[in-house]
């Protein structure tokens, strides 16, 4: 028990550091104070190396700050939360392409004019969160009108008329769904509701119909998580059918950890630790390099991804969260060992100790391919959301210990 | 002299056998005997994972067959013929997303429905150039009327209007030039006019506007080529603007030659070997693994394109081309060297000794990251162009020296 404690307790200490590196790296870097919101293309020292900014990483950066504002002592800064306002009022300004129609865009130029619009929920998605997570740091009741709106549209889409988002109907498009849209409005149901009765209420249906629509991903007789499956729930044919992406199924897990939680479902905890967690970490943990396979082909064929084998920074922060929260509502310490080994090797491979921040693009051995902290995908989220998780779950564990 | 005709006389033999290797796999296993058309979505030893077709594909796999039936004795099989007639009456039939209108589908079902379309031109172009090779080999005006009713469609679509590729207009976008499009109009421009003195006319000032288009991508000084400039041919801000792709610049190299040899202009075709030839290859080509990058930034910063560093087959066979067309256009020998160096590089990295045809996507130290044949991306086209041209251009040479 000592022993646990004591690896607890160098694990939260080393998260805590790096979490504080990371930090100090976007606000040294990242906060553009014209237009407010956020550079995120940032070469290996941080250098802005192309001011696009792009919607999804803008709502994100918005959430980080205020979760890091409300949740840590150390962070509760005039700076994170000015930087917060300051992005979440460039999103109210420019996010919409034509207001007042709901549909974001995915890029804008710096000063906020719309240059790619994406067929999907994404951008509209994390304006959602920035939004309820500003109303909650502000209380500011225009933020949360302006974050259960554009969820209700949201729901809309995805539920009802997806006309809105621009895809034109196509007789060969097979109805599929990607995992991605069920658990996107599975985190927002988590975010909107948390503390707030009416709202947990609200979407408590959605909630459900979003954690039964995941749970049909798991395929094959329960052998293997699928990225996409049909409207129904049955496997599709082809690439599309047989794609994995083992990050995403774990970031998956503990979404349903959260939600098995909140029921109080031990059974359904058990059942998502070993189809979430133990099923892509085994299938998608490279035997002879290590770290996770990008994206995976369930029959063992070769993806037509040309990344497939690359090891990106957020499958194992998300793996990192997952491991750590399935030891928390667990108990098992095998689940324990696992977070170590990915902790071990994403803190080994992915962090940069001379500038900051973690890179987020390495080969299959492990050599980094990519040197930049930031771009269209990687802006403040992932590793800072990885590391504050841990760090607040690190803490829970060790005061349930005391 | 007895050197140089040995060593022409050599490639010569081992092209020809490899173009005979790697047309016996398409035939092999790529056509559709059901409903026309072909699958591209072959493994290592040709065995079809997926059953979509892809419009740029189809289009070029007729396109390639014609040409091979039309220009190499021991090609001109039914066999072919066939197969390229039926790819054409498939496209004919199914290409077109809402016939009448001429926008046709990226992606296919086996049997034609539409799964995805492009807002850009390239199927549409692929389509007329497979019409256009249909019809020279079949003499069926049906297929030249197509050709050039779809070619006329891009054309409006490029230099008139825009607005049937359903791209919303957004104003924060760049009004950008891909190279790609003067590019692709401009190998159009070659095939329709080839022989045709009538269409030759026509196209003649497209022709040379797709000419000037292209030069106008060498940027800084003529240091760089570049592969995205401003509408009025200047650099664009960002990412967008430093873009550079050394085997698309090879490409346009003999895209060029072939227009300065049919303008009988010497000194374009001196400054096409410079900029369009030399200078991707000395600064595309790894100093470290060899083969050329896929993705550049012209400035040295770090490409945010995750497959930036990799060796893909393509920008190889280009420089093939490139490099002995402008041997066989300048005489220079240091060119065949380049040729040859390009050319070992190749046969040695991606071509498979045990199942014919080339891999398509090497990591950056020349490993085989993908195993496919074939793909969204790579079907019958590169490959056997770059084969037949240099059998072609070095039998040339030969009867030069003869």
């Amino acid at each position: 028990m000592e022993k646990e404690r004591e690896a607890l307790q160098a694990w939260k200490e080393r998260v805590a550091q790096e979490l504080d590196r990371v930090v100090a790296f976007w606000t040294a870097h990242s906060h553009d104070r014209e237009h407010g919101g956020f550079l995120t293309c940032l070469g290996r020292d941080g250098r802005v190396y192309d001011d696009l900014k792009y919607v999804w990483l803008q709502g994100r950066q918005v959430w980080m700050y205020c979760h890091l504002y409300s949740k840590f002592e150390r962070f509760r800064r005039s700076e994170l939360l000015d930087a917060a306002k300051a992005g979440g009022e460039f999103l109210l300004r420019c996010a919409r392409v034509a207001p007042p129609e709901q549909k974001c865009a995915f890029a804008l130029t710096r000063d906020g004019r719309p240059v790619k619009v994406q067929r999907t929920i994404f951008s509209e998605c994390f304006y959602a969160l920035a939004m309820d997570a500003l109303w909650r740091v502000t209380g500011d009741a225009r933020y949360q009108r302006e974050a259960t709106e554009m969820m209700d549209q949201v729901v809309r889409w995805v539920r009802e008329d997806p006309s809105g988002l621009g895809r034109p109907p196509l007789s060969g498009t097979l109805a599929a769904e990607p995992m991605a849209v069920p658990m996107m409005l599975l985190s927002l149901v988590a975010q909107l509701g948390d503390h707030d009765e009416a709202l947990a209420g609200r979407y408590a249906e959605l909630g459900d119909w979003c954690a039964q629509r995941i749970l049909r991903h798991v395929q094959r007789d329960g052998h293997a998580v699928l990225e996409n499956v049909s409207e129904d729930g049955r496997e599709l044919p082809g690439c599309l059918g047989r794609h994995q992406n083992p990050g995403h199924a774990l970031e998956a897990g503990w979404f349903l950890l959260g939600y098995a939680s909140r029921k109080g479902d031990p059974a359904l905890r058990a059942h998502v630790i070993e189809k979430f967690l133990l099923l892509p970490f085994h299938s998608g943990w490279d035997p002879e390099h290590g770290g996770l396979f990008y994206f995976q082909d369930v029959d063992g064929l070769c993806p037509t991804q040309l990344e497939w084998d690359m090891k990106l920074w957020w499958p194992h922060s998300e793996a990192m969260i997952a491991f750590l929260m399935g030891y928390r509502d667990s108990g098992d310490p095998a689940l324990l060992r696992l977070f170590e080994q990915v902790a071990e090797y994403t803190f080994c491979q992915f962090r940069d100790p001379d500038h900051g921040e973690w890179f987020g693009y390495l080969n299959r051995e492990g050599k980094v391919a990519l040197t930049i902290k930031g771009g269209p995908f990687k802006g403040c989220f992932h590793v800072p959301r990885c590391l504050a998780m841990c760090e607040e779950i690190l803490g829970a564990l060790l005061s349930r210990l005391a």
